[in-house]
């Protein structure tokens, strides 16, 4: 058997620890342990039953920031696996198991690619810093988020981020997320008055009231998007009225509906055009809203710039800029003033079953970050 | 104590029957025993769980029928009533009781009615029938309308129909019921494609095709009404979509509705033009339809002409013709060629506990009867 690369061998001591969110399961340990004999000083954050770690190596500026999240989404029944998903092999030249692209190969990846920088560099300019979390795929309360709040607190600012989400689609590399769309979901009650279906004079039907509303906010074209996003979108995803009686009108209507938005309106002029399409109807109403995250966006710069060359570089690919897709932390970090990016292995695979990477990617992934820090960093 | 009237007592004896749906617990025995002694020929009409019967007397035209049931609903808690409901007692001059209003007291009032009418005309005109079912508060399926589909199966053919349906609002008389709206009900889904609420592109939101629908369907004017019926109106009763997740669009809507028809449409009319609304929103969409009951009326006439002169001689009431309220046993008779019209007691508290109905408005309504008679078979 071959010997497997620094970062084959780390990724799947790291994928046969059952962080199943919020979990960590002695991944950051691990972690900690090798950053460590490169120089990093490590603070532990538990938040709860979060598991979290800030280790930095350097006081100077300007500080670089790798981002990531040890914790994995749950197995499903692991009969329906071809391998046990916490016990990684690697076939036909793929790393197989629970986390290999979301995010375990990422997180060794940053640390092989440390360990070669730090080698070559080690009096690089600035600082360089891990955040890690094990709540990245829950309920994201204990998280990033309140690590960010805890630098913030004492003015500690990240200049740039690369968090290790998988973004790229067919080949590792050809595509970086620079920012992320905001969200925004509202849970809307439409009041009415009910009643009989035989005596539609003593009703308010509020499934009709409702109707040419819905249909307004269906259509309204909140802006045209931009460079960097498509045009902001309304979904409604849930609508439910009526006791399940066919003969009685019911007294209220609940709808839930969410926005993913680009940088052209705010969630505040959101939810204001909504309130004034629903008053133009002259409906009585309440909403509950939800803001998930605010859009953000890094703009071609230091950061972009190094990502772009190191991809072309090492991989000859012309990378593409998208901002679409889900959420990710980057959405807590950004909002700091930091260059946030999310550059990371092919992601058709994460969250399914028998998810896997292909092995050769984890190493070209930790020369793209190790490229990507000798361009920022290097003296 | 004072002696009570006949159609009082016998109310009594049929109240103390615990005759709920389908059940009908010895009341209709009891009126059999009551007609034979008037020389009516009884059918006993079992069908399933459902006790019918058909008397008549006489052989020739026109056939004068009353038309009632002997089932009540539910009590609810028995504890809830003032007295045990079916342990009739007089209180403040009201028969108190399941069914003193519907229908147990107008079933009396036919019997003494028939009793009295006979005495002073044993060779009446025509003849005189009793259509009495044990399921009109129930699945209205083993019970009227099989009556029906045995008499016209021999061409037996009623010219003359009064129910017995509690009629009245605030004085016994005051309102008759010469015909029904038709009842329509659809259970609409309308199809789309599922998907993420971050991926609009690759959706069809069937909430957002079907507000417009929704709407136009809730704003069509589906007739003007007549001298007889309101405006046809449409409802909304029940609207579902989404399973809950709040990032997830659905891939279909379900959306119940009923109409209440006029006379002036047909429930094929309804249909077409439901159908042209929605296809003109190139929805996707499957109907189930179910139809209650066509309208029927009952014009002036013999029958609405004896009813408004007994009750203008009798109580001094102008009455009121009205086709409004819920569907009776009425919508299977009316389609036979019969002329229709429901008189019954105060309708305030059917259905609910304490029924109740002044003592005195049961004689009343077995002099209406009565006279009704004598105006139409008297020789």
């Amino acid at each position: 058997m071959t010997q497997l690369s620094p970062t084959i061998e780390l990724a799947k001591q790291l994928i046969s620890r059952r962080s199943v969110t919020p979990e960590d399961d002695g991944c950051q340990e691990l972690m900690i342990e090798r950053l460590a004999a490169l120089g990093f000083h490590t603070e532990r954050l538990q938040f709860e039953e979060v598991t979290n770690f800030w280790a930095r190596r350097g006081t100077e500026g300007p500080l670089f920031c790798f981002a990531g999240h040890t914790d994995v989404v749950p197995t499903g029944p692991e009969a329906n696996w071809s391998h046990p998903p916490f016990d990684p092999i690697i076939e036909d030249g793929f790393l197989c198991g629970r986390g290999a692209a979301d995010m375990k190969g990422s997180l060794a990846a940053f640390v092989t690619a440390l360990e070669r920088f730090i080698e070559h560099h080690p009096d690089h300019d600035g600082s360089i810093a891990l955040l890690i979390t094990s709540d990245e795929e829950g309920p994201f309360v204990n998280g990033t988020t309140r690590v960010i709040d805890h630098l913030e607190a004492r003015n500690e600012k990240i200049t740039w981020c690369i968090v290790g989400e998988p973004s790229s689609t067919e080949k590792v590399g050809d595509v970086i997320k620079n920012g992320r769309r905001g969200s925004i979901s509202g849970d809307l009650t439409i009041h009415g008055v009910q009643g009989h279906v035989a005596y539609p004079h003593l009703v308010k039907n509020p499934i009709h009231l409702a109707a040419p509303a819905l249909n307004d906010l269906a259509c309204e074209v909140w802006d045209e998007g931009n460079a960097f996003f498509p045009p902001t979108s309304f979904q409604i995803s849930n609508v439910h009225a009526g006791t399940g009686a066919t003969n009685v009108v019911p007294g209220e209507i609940n709808v839930q509906f969410n926005l993913r938005f680009s940088t052209e309106v705010t969630a505040e002029q959101i939810k204001e055009r909504i309130y004034a399409i629903l008053n133009r109807h002259g409906l009585n109403f309440d909403i509950n809203w939800t803001l998930s995250g605010h859009p953000f966006i890094t703009d071609r710069g230091d950061l972009v710039d190094a990502c772009v060359d190191a991809i072309q570089s090492i991989t000859g690919l012309d990378t593409e800029l998208s901002t679409s897709g889900g959420t990710s932390d980057g959405r807590f970090i950004a909002p700091t003033g930091a260059q946030v990016v999310e550059l990371g292995p092919i992601n058709a695979t994460i969250h399914k079953v028998n998810e896997r990477v292909k092995a050769a990617d984890l190493d070209t992934l930790s020369s793209l970050y190790e490229n990507i820090l000798a361009k920022l960093l290097a003296r």
